[in-house]
């Protein structure tokens, strides 16, 4: 069944991504311990990897293997060899489309870029990025250019494809518009008539070696396997998926204000759990022979979002969590933090703020700040704002839309590390996450109708085995519509956050 | 002057020498911080780097620009140039005798090996290490096959010349034979008619945490630039040179031993000086033209070592920098260590002992313990030892060389990290390593008479000078033979050495 070219085609697809696990490395490395001195010579490691990889990834010999498999009775009537073909397809297509020297130059540029928004953002001196972003966003406008807007579509599309595979911005506007104002509404009905939680839990002091433990503790409870994987500290905490067996979390801590490292962490692990459940490794520690085809990665980052969106949100802020987490922590963390109740930290978790830092913000109105960038980024690439002018844009549109003045830009546009790595179509992936996390964590309660029950006595196992069979193992194999449809029986909507959200956040707030 | 096949044969080393720069982060992050379950996937990666490194360290290009430069004479009458491609050539008709397959097969093996012996040391386990100890025999006999023994010369010299260049098995045994006599001489006068100082100040308990902040306080003074390197924790202490403005230091600590860890940090920081004073790095942190070519690189280890162990014992083990360091250390450790006076800890500093471990003996026996590794490595590589028989020869060699049992393999021949790399060859290096420490601290000392107020003083930048000046800057312009020559104005002797140590050690144990 299984034939040479097929078997070709996957170990050659195996061997990229090797490279490019190193590639991963290298930008690991960087975010965590590279010292500062290395930054040139990073910059030209990461666009020689880069340039191999590609050559890899858009060899003429790769795209003979992919027409022989697209040609071969035997593959396509293999369901899983089939649609691993039809990505590897997908791929090669792209990738092609793009000259080696950009990609080299946006690894390159991207390196550089990546440190000066380090000091930027440090600095609180938009000014010193500006030339940077400048060059990232002319760069990445040049690699949509490449790609090509799709039929009907626009250039943005062809970034965010990248990203979330056939999204379309119109579309997620269409989306995005009226669920803006129901969070809105929400947002307004919840800090105009509700009573707001006592915020004291949030404020306790936690040395950064309790956080780190506990956050240990957490995410080995969750089932993240630390025997292949890591906690690190970094400016922007991120997942890298670097290679088999080795999935790499980092988080930042502030020692009053554990909420930060906790929940980023639980993120951060979400989307661990989903690398480490993707059929990369074989039992016995090697690489699996599918490592580097479609079907041992992940789908979109939508359905990455919907994993750590959904652990950070829908069990690490709900009661059920904190019933078993209360405990643990005062081991932990002790002092004034033990004088609090479960139910007073699930409530001081879950305050409505009108917020600054997006990854710090709550689940209302988080969607909020991802709404503002993509519209931002959208309008970068559509030319219709200049790059000097973010710093206003982004503060008029944050007032706009959340009623309060950005103090400064390292709490405004400086924030965020992607658009320094030309990620850009990479922002409304997070709400797309949020929308499935809520229909899939409907889908896990009415399989374990007792899902509190076993969160507050510590089993995570349905939430973990759920995610387990309906997404991590499948890898590319369906769309990700599919994969919504099969595991939930619905298409994606607006319903089920909704639903969540007004039914923790009102009673929370007493309305 | 400079020609156009010059310029590109530097810029092809570069190339190679960047893709090289990421092996080494491969290997530094697999010592570090990777997480166990990544061993298989970082076996790969490194062996697909050695093969892409070795495919341009070999390629016909290569070899054709080298020619090409060989018979330029602009290039010739360039004294810099000519002996940056005599280099050149010397490098590229080693490599090109060895087969891609081998290269990576070692890369591979290599790392699967580290992690087995990191357990095995672990567990005190030399029957789990054995197989891998055999395979990395079996391929380092393998690869000095392919290198060839010299005229003259033994198996064994065709790997000692990767380190050490031109060295030969036979003239480093002529070397180290009367060295053995003078050195056990020395040890057993000192432990049999002197009077050993009191160790009051060795056993000091210092929290990691201290000891982590008086090391890089330590390795600062010294003129280690920390904003272009680090200092990290492994199983084994080693230095790499990562890439231009990213030198890395480990190391390792024991909260009842801290001369262990600042020593062994004395000792890596000593190489990252080497390091960072090669010319690798042009003003303004971009990697330099000549960067990857040997002009760049170290000369050999033998020289590398003499940085590493000058700083360790010449400078840290003197009495001028318990001076300077005492009331410092003061400040981070406190509590009992500052009942002891600067005078107690040198004295201390200086314990002489028949012990087990290499990375910490005093510097009496230290060289013993390397003659036994040269032995014992010499007499594998010759097929005059099996690797099964290696606990009991280490075992016998040891006690008859210094009349102590060996308690376990951990701490015999389980100790060094070496052998499970493939480093074989290496080991002498060490002892050539202290030779050229002793003869260039006295051209150090005739050049600054007051060596020692300015040390205690905490002004140590009379040894950074003269190294950068002698050694650094110079990376493989001269043989290690001719700098010795130029810098001292002697050849290599042993009577330096031995002058430094009768110098010190008696007066110590008030012989």
């Amino acid at each position: 069944m299984i034939t040479q070219a097929y078997t070709d085609l996957c170990s050659m697809k195996r061997e990229a991504a090797m490279l490019s696990s190193v590639a991963y490395l290298l930008s690991w490395d960087q975010e965590t311990y590279m010292p500062a001195g290395g930054t040139a010579a990073r910059a030209e490691q990461s666009a020689i990897l880069a340039g191999l990889v590609h050559d890899r990834q858009t060899s003429e010999r790769l795209g003979e293997l992919i027409t022989a498999c697209e040609q071969d009775k035997a593959v396509q009537d293999d369901a899983d060899a089939a649609a691993n073909v039809r990505e590897m397809r997908r791929d090669y297509d792209r990738e092609t489309k793009l000259p080696k020297e950009l990609v080299t130059e946006l690894a390159n540029v991207g390196a550089r870029a990546q440190d000066a928004w380090k000091d930027a953002r440090k600095n609180n001196d938009f000014k010193a990025f500006q030339p940077w972003l400048e060059k990232m966003v002319t760069l990445t406008r040049r690699k949509a250019e490449c790609y090509g807007a799709p039929a009907g579509g626009e250039l943005y599309d062809a970034l965010l494809d990248e990203y979330e595979p056939d999204a379309r911005a119109s579309e997620i506007e269409a989306v995005f518009t009226p669920l803006q104002d129901r969070l809105s509404g929400l947002v307004a009905e919840l800090l105009d008539n509700g009573t707001p939680p006592e915020t004291g839990p949030r404020k306790v002091h936690v040395p950064e070696a309790a956080q780190h433990a506990m956050g240990l503790r957490v995410i080995e409870q969750m089932g993240f396997d630390l025997s292949r994987g890591r906690l690190d500290v970094t400016t922007h905490p991120f997942c890298e998926g670097l290679a088999p067996g080795d999935t790499r979390l980092t988080t930042r801590y502030d020692e009053d204000y554990f909420m930060g490292a906790l929940y980023g962490t639980m993120h951060e692990a979400g989307h661990g759990l989903y690398e480490q459940g993707l059929p990369k490794q074989d039992a016995d520690g090697e690489p699996s022979a599918i490592y580097g085809t479609p079907l041992s990665e992940a789908r979109s980052l939508g359905i990455h979002e919907s994993q750590s969106r959904g652990w950070e949100n829908f069990v690490g802020r709900g009661r059920a969590f904190w019933e078993w987490a209360k405990p643990v922590a005062d081991g932990y963390f002790g002092g004034d933090f033990t004088k609090f109740s479960a139910e007073d930290v699930f409530r001081a978790s879950n305050l409505v703020e009108r917020s600054f830092i997006r990854v710090e913000a709550d689940e209302a109105t988080y969607n909020l700040h991802v709404m503002l960038r993509f519209a931002l980024e959208r309008a970068m690439i559509a030319g219709d704002v200049a790059i000097k002018d973010i710093p206003g844009e982004w503060n008029e549109r944050f007032e706009r839309m959340l009623g309060v003045k950005v103090p400064d830009d390292a709490r405004g546009c400086l924030q965020d590390v992607h658009w320094s790595f030309g990620l850009i179509g990479y922002f409304p992936t997070y709400t797309l996450g949020n929308l499935y996390a809520a229909q899939f964590f409907e889908a896990i309660r009415e399989k374990t109708p007792d899902l509190d029950d076993r969160i507050a006595s510590g089993d995570m196992s349905p939430v973990l085995d759920w995610s387990r069979e309906h997404i991590h193992r499948l890898g590319r194999r369906y769309s990700a519509a599919e994969i919504c449809e099969k595991a939930t029986g619905k298409p994606l909507g607006p319903d089920p956050l909704m639903r969540h959200l007004e039914g923790k956040l009102r009673p929370v707030y007493g309305l």
